[in-house]
């Protein structure tokens, strides 16, 4: 069974070689001496680069990175398990001049930080302004988060989940040019047992019509020749266990949706043989405000087949302007699907 | 016990009498021959017939019905049962002419389609431009879809909801002056042993604060001495078991909102006597974004009794320019709610 | 273990205690003739006074208080237990010529009401117009309202809930310049046995970018040094156990986001020691639409320890424009948490 099989492993090497992550090294000592009280020993020490990126259709762009050369909006996806700790130095490499160019007012102080969701955290690792946890420009700050596990007898829920992080200063007090300029990425929270994907895709829906701050076809560079795993190209074979991360960022309303497939309205969206699950909700459309963010795990092509699959807003004039891609199903042998790609109508737009 | 008794029929037989739908006639060749791999042979073939249909405020208005003169926005609602497949022919009679003034660019074919909302279909039954799955005007379509049943197993889902299907292809790539125009309708799959409502209501929120695509008072043609059923005339007598369906098209943000009457924000509405009910969140206000579809059962007045109870959405420039309307709940006896009708003051807006 | 401590006491003399309610008296006897037939008679009878406050940033406020010169907006949070049945008679004190200027249309008649959500009530306590049941300038009238427990067999989910009241027929028929004014407040039902807070925060997100019809700064008139529970001092001990209520009201989008903290999904926001917790989703952001509100609890500080905790809106251009406010956690023994309070960049806004 493709669930129980692909549970997440019980040591916490599991989740490097799931998430991709690169750095695994020893603590710095700032980093050890600052572990809070009640917090474990963090188990990973990441490295995370703010850089700036080519404009989009003149708009700026900035994002993160493990290494400053492969910074990119959404920045790496993070992934924990409950019960473990990370740090995270944080590095600015935004040019001083760029952040003077992006802030509303004299007062905000030019900087960068790091906000998670979901995760607990001191005020010293907040992200916040108010509370000095933030990255003057050429310097370094390391930023603590814990996945508390569930606290059942206390009424607590735990962390996993699907959420995000991103920047809380940039532009103003809110960071509201770091988040519309990339400074965004996934964390995922899992729970032991878990089912682990195959491979996971973040789509974060923004202002302006876009997705990934891109629009159609700068949503989708999938070449059915060539597929390769990027922050525009989603594909897997039929029956791969394919993870979706969806964020909503900026100020406006979106809903996602994805066609040929649907999931349950719960943690994982996905079921077990338990009596409560004919109670769960199951939906393929999803409204999320700013600051949201969910996910799921779904088999690609499951009774629906090989296919190019829409994935977009369904806020009509949001969809028409852009903000859709595909999700591109191949066949089993890993053949591209049926029809031809790009298709003659191009997909939309005006 | 009003649930149990009233449980689905294990037999087919029992949705065409509980939906109202018509055709259960023979499949033809062409769709028997289309049966997908992995489907069940469809056990019925509905016609649906795409037609134009008399502005409403000098918009342009379409309707599906199952045959051309029963058309009508929302078209009719379909209702299946987990586990079973059912082929749909549509067949575009919207005038050519009607099709070009509503395309938003030369690009974009002239046809029409039905796209569902949470069951599995191929994507040749996608309703999409680029899968080539749409009707030219003058022609018609065979749509196989199938409401497949959870494999807990897998940890897959299943299919019981309230859904919507709706064109995907007039005026834009992503169907918006169809869908705002009048194509869609309520798709209904129940699992077997769910309840069964008296009578099932569908309230679509659109944009220009439209419900049902009209604005107070025309979305209210109740006559408490004659209530018809209609698209525009909603009540019951007191401790009916009623249904809601939900929908919410175009590009804006509603939350659906009734008067005198609250429910389990769950897959039905309806709570069992089970230990996990006291952890689902009781609701009588939804947000709900473009795309999204839900819906619920109630028992009328129970405990609120007879009355003209509001139903409209809680933006309030929504609610004041017209989308609202009434549930009119009748005493047991039938005799109508106290109160005359239409009020004194009317009912609001400007 | 704090939950199971502090659950709801068996009679109802705990309801006042832990609501702050002051009115206990004898039921009128107006009101006990007019126990509508199911609800049981009431156990309390509560004085709610509808009167105009100051304006704010030249926008006419208006306020519910249990007597006049306490009304406040929001007004009182109301408490009950599921089971349990209230009356409430409202007093009109606000002055004609304010209901003249505020009203939008002369056929709307000059008066204030209260409609809840979640409760059960009959039409003559709806607080419509059409129904009759609003108060006119100088007059009195008592609504009824009841909490009606689950009825499991019946597949009925009960009251229990985070709720709201508020006006709905100041200036149109839906009470847009009433709810808008500040006629509204918390609406708390309990079930047996569910934790009872130390505190409990009500915040409302509206128009114009305000909380609680505030905008930052005056969204936090917080003094570490004598913090005082107002309004708009939303501050506890570490450890303490916190409940918010949240309501959305008006005509736009939020979401809320607090940080260093989340909650489960559910009806309370706390999990006990059951199996289907692991299927309830974790959230530290909401999506609120107008009309919704939802409310949790949670331990303030737990495992983030004291600190300003900034509560916002996450659409950026809202919280950039003041709808943003501080969760200040105070150390187990009183003291303010570390850091400056104000401090020096302020909390931002332009």
């Amino acid at each position: 069974m493709a669930i129980e099989r692909r549970t997440l492993l019980r040591g916490m090497s599991a989740v490097p070689a799931a998430a991709g992550i690169s750095a695994l090294s020893g603590l710095e000592s700032a980093a050890a001496e600052d572990v809070p009280p009640g917090f474990p020993k963090p188990t990973r020490h990441l490295q995370l680069y703010a850089v700036e990126l080519p404009d989009y259709d003149g708009e700026p762009r900035l994002g993160y990175g493990h290494d400053p050369d492969t910074a990119s909006y959404p920045g790496p996806t993070i992934e924990m398990l409950e019960g473990e700790s990370i740090a995270i130095t944080l590095h600015n490499e935004i040019p001083k001049a760029t952040l003077e160019k992006l802030r509303t007012d004299k007062n905000i102080p030019l900087g960068v930080s790091i906000h998670p969701h979901g995760v607990r955290y001191k005020q010293s690792s907040d992200g916040t302004l108010h509370s000095g946890s933030w990255v003057a420009p050429g310097e370094k700050r390391t930023y603590i988060w814990y996945a508390r596990p569930p606290a059942r007898r206390k009424g607590i829920a735990g962390t996993a989940g699907y959420w995000w992080y991103h920047d809380h200063v940039v532009g103003t007090m809110h960071g509201t040019a770091g988040v519309n300029g990339g400074l965004f990425g996934a964390l995922i929270v899992r729970r032991r047992n878990d089912p682990l994907p195959r491979h996971t895709y973040v789509t974060a829906m923004g202002d302006a019509m876009t997705l990934n701050l891109r629009r159609y076809p700068d949503t989708d560079t999938y070449d059915p020749k060539n597929p390769k795993r990027t922050n525009t190209s989603i594909f897997a074979k039929k029956g791969e266990r394919i993870e979706f991360v969806n964020i909503s960022l900026g100020s406006e309303l979106h809903t996602w949706h994805l066609h040929g497939h649907s999931w349950a309205d719960n943690r994982t969206g996905v079921i077990d043989d338990v009596p409560w699950a004919d109670d769960i909700p199951i939906i393929d459309n999803k409204t999320i405000g700013p600051g949201d963010s969910f996910g799921f795990q779904l088999l690609a092509g499951e009774m629906s087949g090989p296919g190019h699959w829409m994935l977009h807003c369904h806020l009509q004039t949001h969809s028409d302007q852009g903000m859709s891609t595909f999700f591109h199903v191949h066949k089993k042998n890993g053949d591209a699907p049926p029809g031809e790609w790009p298709p003659e109508h191009g997909h939309g737009g005006m």
